[in-house]
């Protein structure tokens, strides 16, 4: 084991034997094992936008085995999916990548200007199937987050007296927010101080813009001048915000791009401002697989090599 | 033990000797320990207010590990914080200073008129994090205050069974009260009451104004002319709400306020009030930490130094 | 993952995807990943022969770590101790080996004729320490055998709840036979059987010699001529009693010998005749480490081998 | 927190923050805090031996209240004793001083060559007293120690859960043994290495003699030429017996001898040996207070003097 | 309320304000009210000894209403029964006299070296029959011992839990003992001291005689000079082996005598030596029930006067 694995665990002091052994599972995996760094395949999108929307770009990955051969095939470190696709190649990939399964999910047949999630796989689930680690979905800024922060509170006190590792994916939405205060710097470092506070082990969120969403935090944003001019500065500051780099931030790709130069761009930032890594769904998936591979490849070329600085460095 | 220890320990029959021996604990650590008063470190706004305000004001704040540090060389009585921050420190800072788990939190991604708070810790967080007692806060004058009593009592009982003491943050605030309301001399007085009878060991509140804010209570306050004019008056008033002063009442800082003689005179104030102490969270760790030091000690001096009256008098 | 791993998880088709994913990880790590073939290092003996008698061979071996070091460093698939020896460094070495929890132990301060074994540890502790699979020992022949074979039903069926693998060491003793039949062919061969019908996943046992101990047995094998005249047939025909060579079983290294070579040649029988493995202590761990490194990385050569004829052959 | 005292709990790493912080309580209170040595006053011999044995040679001890103020005064860093003489007291001394629940007991009333225990509390018990720890007695050599070992097993594993720490009395006895053999060196050694395996965070044993009682064992020492001829040499080697001195190990002060000179010896070579320390009930308590203070007092000077060697030095 | 019941009440700081209101009942009723001391009738001879045996020499007594309104017209403390005879009469008296369920119970139609007894009614039961206390009967010496005072662990806990007092009747028998030594001074003074450690808060035993049954318990009671000589000396040393006087001992009338002058001398003998009072079944209600109330009359008229000397001394 990597001096840069062992660091990270002992971030987590209050786990059991267990839950680090389940985050040793994710960090030890694939081409960036040992790294310290990870990049995870996530499907959810057949639940969250429609199985046309997500998967006719690319039929086959209809086929639920089709994203377990890719995130084997790619190296990644783990993939994550909700229960049906989970139970769809369980036992035919078993031992062969560390899974997430998510446990709660949404979708997309009504529009709610404050959305929730539902209940979907329970901690149970994911020890029968295998799973490292649990997902879970909030809402910072929806009118039900306080109804989800409770949910995730009783499923990660479960699934870390069962050895497993919670995984949340902090998503700010909701009539709290402005369209653009979703991605706003102020509320993206928000969520993934609240994903810390409730306990995660690894956050996920948004890489986020500059814009600045409330009036109480811009007025601190200006004057202490925290730097968020340019991604890796944005990248860094969210960093900061989860526990000054004690938690595993990734990032998610975002809408798919097909603009691969774009991609990697973001990919050096998140890298540069002292990231953990990136979930990449759509950018993955909705491509040929030879695509998607040397994509993946390219992406883990990045995480592979040295960082500019360090994070954690509080 | 200080028979002054064991005056406020005797006020408790009803619970167990393992809930006496975590007051115990509360009341003789630090530098105030034996006189009865307390001074705790709370850190629960990067959750409630977000990381940046929160923590920019003094970066190396980002860090869980810079609050245990800070509340140790204070030399405080306990440190009170989310279930985030105590997980990631718990281990690392195992016995050298008391801990309150928050267990619920709110944030401020949305502006509710009735604000709610969900349950983001157990119990069993408690106990195997190794603390001293819950900390759970209601929101008195809430639209959702029903709901905050019931999950309390709940948590209250439990926490109780299992040797632990409660800590009450009691803050009035909702529809029902108008914004002046919030830190009335009535209100706060009864919500100081609300916590008592609803079985707290120690409430905290914010130091009342003069306003009353309720009309069938002005009239009392009028017709039986009770002194409410100073500071160091509404304190008492609190503290005679408390049970005649048979439950520990301690005042929050309040807004950061960087007037440290401000803020000391509401310190002598709250002393010669009779109040028990102070829960100091902004005022200390937005500053660094010699500047926070020296503060906290001046704090401490205060409430070291002999009052100029009793206080649990009746 | 290899086509002899992906056959042997087809063996189990009744188990779930957890307990196939934590025997893969058991088939998929150290030197002989992906082989098939197991070599475990097993350390219950500080319990169940004492400390000096265990240790003082290789004092270094009192220390809990040392065990941890030997299997990491040899390349074993897994280490298996009971709940004290992986609490001393589930933590410490989290991640790096895959371990196995032996949940019942004995002493030798008393001699037995009829022996059993304490319950020591609990499925729920084998979750909180990150172990692959639970280990349990039986003594077909005992007077306590059934209420040993029921104790395991209630553990084996936890386990598998959870996703974990079982393990059972299979010792034939007790008043129900005479010394030499403790390692009888056909009492081996029973064993092997009681102990795949109880659902193990790995079995293990002692080579047997060729002694029929009863005489309801021995009229079969002469019948039938059952080929167990050399250590090689031996072992094939306790595969054949492991459901055909469909469940795994793997070999104790017996005493302590000192005779290497005398212990690669029961290896190489044990590797002609189809089994799957070897669980050795006592050879391991009461040399000095270069030695041990040494033995087992003789004895992994000759399971890395080609095998001279496939096992589960029917 | 002295490092030796975070050097001990790093030994503990499967354990929760709750139970570091409970063993942090026991080591870090009384003379002694922070030298990583224990002086325990335990006090079961009223239900052990009776009470008139037990308390006529100093009649105050009659009194419940006695012992928890000779422990106070006597600045031990916990007092152990059997639920009743808890529940006399646990709130008059409510936060004086760590509590060890003793949950099994047994008397004199019969003479059974193979002991038994009753269980006589709980580990609910523990926490409503406000206890750090709970005891349990186990006698290896007894026709009942698996039973014994088993409860113990689920004592263990609630108490843990809970945050509690878990102290076992390690006293070989039963018809597997000899009279000498119950404090023969092998034997002690065992029985220090069962408790290990079994969790215990702090052992307690009696000063083993140079007798060696199990002729399989004897051949080992003999052959290893494992030094135990002196006091200093045996704590030495049971220590080591203890994972390598990674548990804590104490030892009992023995029948009431009434020559300091040689309890004071013995304490040198406990100290000497490596040894964490005694616990001394009725050299303590059968003796008039002052007597008592002045006895534990000259111990504790010897421990708090540097060590000859360091222990767990493998 | 009396000083002395406040002072009996204050002896018992680990239980509940429940438990110390069901003991202030039991002190608080009848003619000793507030005396601290207790008489109460006792009614389970009906099992113990058999029907004819317990009710023909005073025929009404066969019917349950009789015990009733014999201890309600005494003006007895309590009266405690099994559970048919309690049922038999809960609703017609209830609130009339406190009540003790005796929850476990033996007869006479085997003889057994080693007495048990039965579980013959729960900790519900007597909350459903309104009862203030369980009665518990323990055999210290009988080769059941251990799990006797097993059972009584997991009653105790429980009625503490609902608010109950405990009452253990402490009958030294069985294989361990003499005949004699079932009421030795040294094996009654052990009986009580068992049952205290055991949680009671009521102990009930006989009468002792000045017979020393244990070897190693005479050579302290010669060596200490512990004065048994008379009756009272007696009873003196038993309250003083039952926490020095700070938990309720009362003695049983033992057989049915019918030379009052006896009983009576006993009863000075009791009073004088500090006891708490008498349990008095075969010599209440085998007599006319005017007798009966003449003799119990005059018990409590020797309790209700001044005690030569106080108890609970040192």
């Amino acid at each position: 084991m990597t001096s840069r694995v062992r660091e990270i665990l002992s971030w987590y002091g209050a786990d059991s034997a267990g839950t680090l052994t389940n985050l040793a599972r994710l960090l030890d995996h694939g081409r960036l094992a040992g790294t310290g760094k990870l990049v995870i395949l996530p499907v959810d999108q057949g639940f969250e936008h429609g199985p046309a929307r997500s998967f006719a770009p690319n039929p086959p990955a209809y086929n639920p085995h089709y994203h377990f051969r890719l995130a084997i095939e790619a190296g990644c470190n783990a993939y994550a999916a909700p229960l049906g696709f989970l139970e769809a190649g369980a036992r035919d990939f078993a031992g062969e990548i560390p899974l997430i399964l998510k446990t709660n999910d949404n979708d997309v047949l009504r529009e709610e200007k404050d959305p929730n999630q539902a209940l979907t796989a329970s901690v149970q689930d994911a020890l029968r199937l295998g799973c490292c680690a649990v997902g879970f979905t909030i809402y910072p800024g929806s009118a039900h987050q306080l109804e989800m922060y409770g949910q995730l509170r009783a499923y990660a006190e479960e699934a870390k007296r069962n050895g497993l590792a919670v995984v949340i994916w902090s998503y700010p939405r909701g009539s709290g927010l402005s369209k653009d205060g979703e991605s706003a710097i102020d509320v993206v470092g928000y969520a993934v101080q609240i994903a810390a506070q409730l306990g995660a082990h690894i956050i996920k969120v948004k890489l986020p813009t500059a814009h600045v969403e409330q009036e109480a935090a811009r007025k601190v944003y200006d004057d202490r001048r925290i730097p968020v001019a340019t991604p890796a500065e944005r990248v860094r500051h969210v960093v900061d915000c989860a526990f000054a780099g004690r938690r595993v931030v990734i990032f998610s790709g975002g809408a798919a791009i097909f603009d691969d130069d774009k991609l990697l761009d973001e990919i050096r930032a998140i890298h540069a401002g002292g990231g953990f890594g990136s979930i990449i769904g759509r950018n993955s998936f909705q491509r040929p697989k030879e695509e998607a591979l040397r994509m993946l490849g390219a992406v883990m070329d990045i995480y592979a090599s040295p960082p500019a600085s360090a994070a954690g460095m509080r």
